[in-house]
């Protein structure tokens, strides 16, 4: 049986590599409140099924979490209305970048996954049936799967998401012409850009995907949030969607199921064994963090494992 | 720690199950010799690293393997040729069948991936740059690593692949026209339609795919074919592009890395633990056994394992 | 010199001899209101430019306009705006349907052409920029080319319409994502339900494209709302565009310029010669009247007459 | 009645203007022997219906007309099969480049129409099926259209197309896998190189187009080669898609129905009124003559006619 590697040795090495980078790619610039972050953030935190963390860098400062927040509202949502969901999204890879519209036409309004936005879109609009105050409801299932009850959304940001949302707004009325939006579409925006907004660090996102990686049970609480099967089931769904039209690339080099958000974070877990985050917010042009994949794949192959 | 399950009786189970379908979907009849095998074989193999095997069924027949003889020779061009390779061809999934030309025009003649047709020709025009016999070259390697020396061509199947490769020829031409085939088009055509051509039974796939399992080192012979971080590399593009645009619910519903054939054959694993083979040939409208999934998904259901 | 072909006698041979035929296809029923219509509607009205009428059947009978106003409106636009309205606006056929999206994305919200939503929606959104009161702008100018005062909006069609509007919506904030619509949408969406809603009968629409059998100048004034070359784009356009993805095949098979809509009517004519409308509602799968197109293939063909 | 302009005025003007334009884009590289054409070449050949012609420049230098074939080979072709030829391929703008294949795929390998590089090889395909020697067939038919028994091929330029023939075989096996290919890709391509090479010049080309001119009547022989119906179809299929994804512009600038070759011929027609052939080697990105036209817009626009 091969002994842990020294995981807090291996993260300061990558940190310390790295961090001399210049940071290629940029920062998400659609709205000013994304605009205005430092590009030169960067910071690692791993988590461990065992209950050993290691942290370096920019780890206690908290970022716009993004499209990272998608994984929380299916799994809530997954929770809810089990395999029925997958009526109204799908679980392939779409092969185009996040905000496309493409494919949702020649396939009705149902959208190819749940990691793109427009699949983000059902599911949150299943949220809104499910809860009265959906907002709340979301909040309270993030702060209890990080262990943290002071994750919060950033309502500045939550506002600029707002008032930028035609492109959202687009994915939202389309799919509603196919019956696949419930909601009215400024409720379903309200709720979807507080889910974008939520601020967390680096040592609450690996914290939060410990649940993934104890397939499915919350190891801060013990509660079963998602059966063995879900848990493998979110899983390879991150594996094979949660970069957009950088997925595959994200499997080959890193090896682990994962999901980035434009705010620059990436997490991405070892079920049974780890999870790591990573916060560095110049993005490529696929809108994952430059430097955040880079530390993944370079951990990977440190370590000497993935799930591969 | 877990004890392992006993796969024998486990696959004993889903036979006795499955066997009695009814079998859906068709066999694959776009060649007279396919449309002539018994959409009733049904066999299943399991082939532990630990070194223990399992089968039931029709293990002992061979059959055409089809498209996963992909994997083997991307196995042999990514340990000549390395990282180059991916200059020639992408790792993201494509979306789109197995034949499909569309992604082919915008991405200028690169592939999306070695697992679609596209990707499949690249990386056997790459066998004829470096081979004298591309041939005999990866027949001994599938006898390598399947640990049979009676693996062989099946001539008949080859000649009706031959006649009836309109489709592949114009893939061919189409990315010669953009520098990304080397070899006469006829040349290729005969090296790909023989390696489609190859004729193995469960019990051989499932010997096959132990240097996966394995982190790339043959475990029949102690040889280093690939690097722990090749190995890693390879898994991942069967995860996300394995079974065409089924490979995001392939992962979803039985969490390994895997390829399917158009014979009816499906194999998978798990890294470090086993290696399993279906075979069936009636085939769902995306070209992968129908009851080879089903089987697939019940088995890591039931032994409570899967690489997530 | 030809002598002009009997028109009285040849509409009354068509009508004749299709009126007696099944109607085939179905009628507009996205919106309550236009599924009611009975399909047995049927009229032809002619209008000359030497001052000659013809008619038969229904042709005193208003109904919905709908997609036709999109010639008022460029019209209108083109008048004003000059070739600056083809910066924002191709004029390409799409070869999609009238409602794709998906050209859009690919281009950067820049609409193929002035004919489908996307451009139309282009189209009145610079209207809204022009006019303080953009519908009754609208309004004046199609009883002005029309020569009948009477026309007007049907707003238990418009109310409808606005209900039914989630893809029109998609495709509006799609573009204003693009920076491509510059008001809001909902004050689009009233404008462009309205001008949809417009009821004439034929006799009015063979009246109202007189302005382009007359090169730009309205017969019915003597004002010329465009030049000569202006006149030519504008025919070009619907030559090319007039008809969705069934642009082609009405050319090939009628041989004028035109327009349909989906409340059933069909405009189209000859240069310096003749306007002719035909109104029967049950539509093809293309969304346009299965017995107007035919109606005008067996006019050309039997006045031995068209652009070609 | 209008006097008819004096079109030997209007084209010497053009050319006068004109030709001291920098030669903007560039001529036809993909093989050599085209590459070799020096891009300051420039003609224009008007041929009136009443028998007058009028040239200016380099009206007597041959070239490879290259596409403009194709509306021979259609015209050959739809005289001997009639309407049947319209079940294996379409007459609608495609929207996309002239040697695409993406729309080949969701349309099951019948090509959108004629005039692009997967339609015209339809065609000639067809013309494999009816003649023992189609390139002779071909040549005598347009020697008789062109009224000039010298025009001929250029077998060096036949020989280096089909030494670059990659992309269109590829067409031609895509095609022939969905059956609607009926020969041997190799004696198909033999052909439709040839037909590519045919020489002519200014004055032949527009001589040629006087049958179309004259409603499907060759007036050097007194024959109807088409009916008024097919001449008719024959024209809208000119208009809607004889310039590939720039057919729509072209109808919008010019007005008159015609084709181009990536030689730099350009040809166009008033029906009833005249013909009129541009030559001028620099194409634009569509591959279009950028000079050609420019010419044709200027010359519509001078003399104030067009079909619209």
């Amino acid at each position: 049986m091969r002994t842990s590697p020294d995981y807090g040795k291996v993260i300061e090495q990558i940190y310390k590599d790295l961090n001399q980078w210049e940071r290629t790619g940029k920062v998400a610039d659609y709205i000013p409140v994304l605009a205005e972050v430092d590009p030169n953030h960067y910071g690692i935190s791993v988590q461990t099924l065992a209950g050993e963390s290691f942290h370096i860098g920019d780890t206690k400062t908290t970022f716009s979490i993004q499209s990272i927040s998608k994984v929380f509202t299916l799994a809530l949502v997954f929770h809810h209305l089990g395999e029925d969901l997958w009526k109204s999204v799908g679980r392939e890879p779409s092969g185009t970048p996040f905000n496309s519209l493409i494919q949702l036409e020649s396939e009705q309004g149902i959208p190819r996954n749940p990691m793109i936005n427009a699949g983000a879109l059902v599911v949150t609009d299943r949220l809104l049936n499910y809860f009265q105050d959906p907002k709340e409801e979301l909040l309270s299932f993030v702060r209890c799967v990080s262990n943290n009850p002071n994750v919060g959304y950033d309502e500045r940001v939550a506002a600029s998401e707002l008032e930028n949302s035609d492109r959202n707004r687009a994915l939202a009325h389309f799919m509603k012409s196919y019956g696949n939006i419930h909601n009215e579409v400024d409720a379903l925006m309200d709720a979807y850009c507080h889910q974008c907004s939520l601020k967390m660090n680096t040592e609450d996102l690996a914290k939060s995907f410990q649940v993934l990686v104890n397939h499915g049970t919350n190891p801060w609480t013990g509660n079963q949030l998602l059966t063995l099967s879900q848990a493998k089931r979110l899983g390879a769904v991150l594996m094979t969607c949660g970069f957009y039209d950088e997925s595959g690339d994200f499997a080959f080099r890193v090896g682990m199921p994962g999901k980035s958000g434009v705010g620059g974070g990436v997490v991405a877990y070892i079920p049974n064994v780890l999870s790591i985050a990573v916060w560095s917010p110049a993005l490529n042009p696929h809108g994952n963090s430059t430097l955040g994949i880079e530390t993944l794949e370079r951990f990977t192959t440190m370590i000497g494992d993935s799930v591969f």
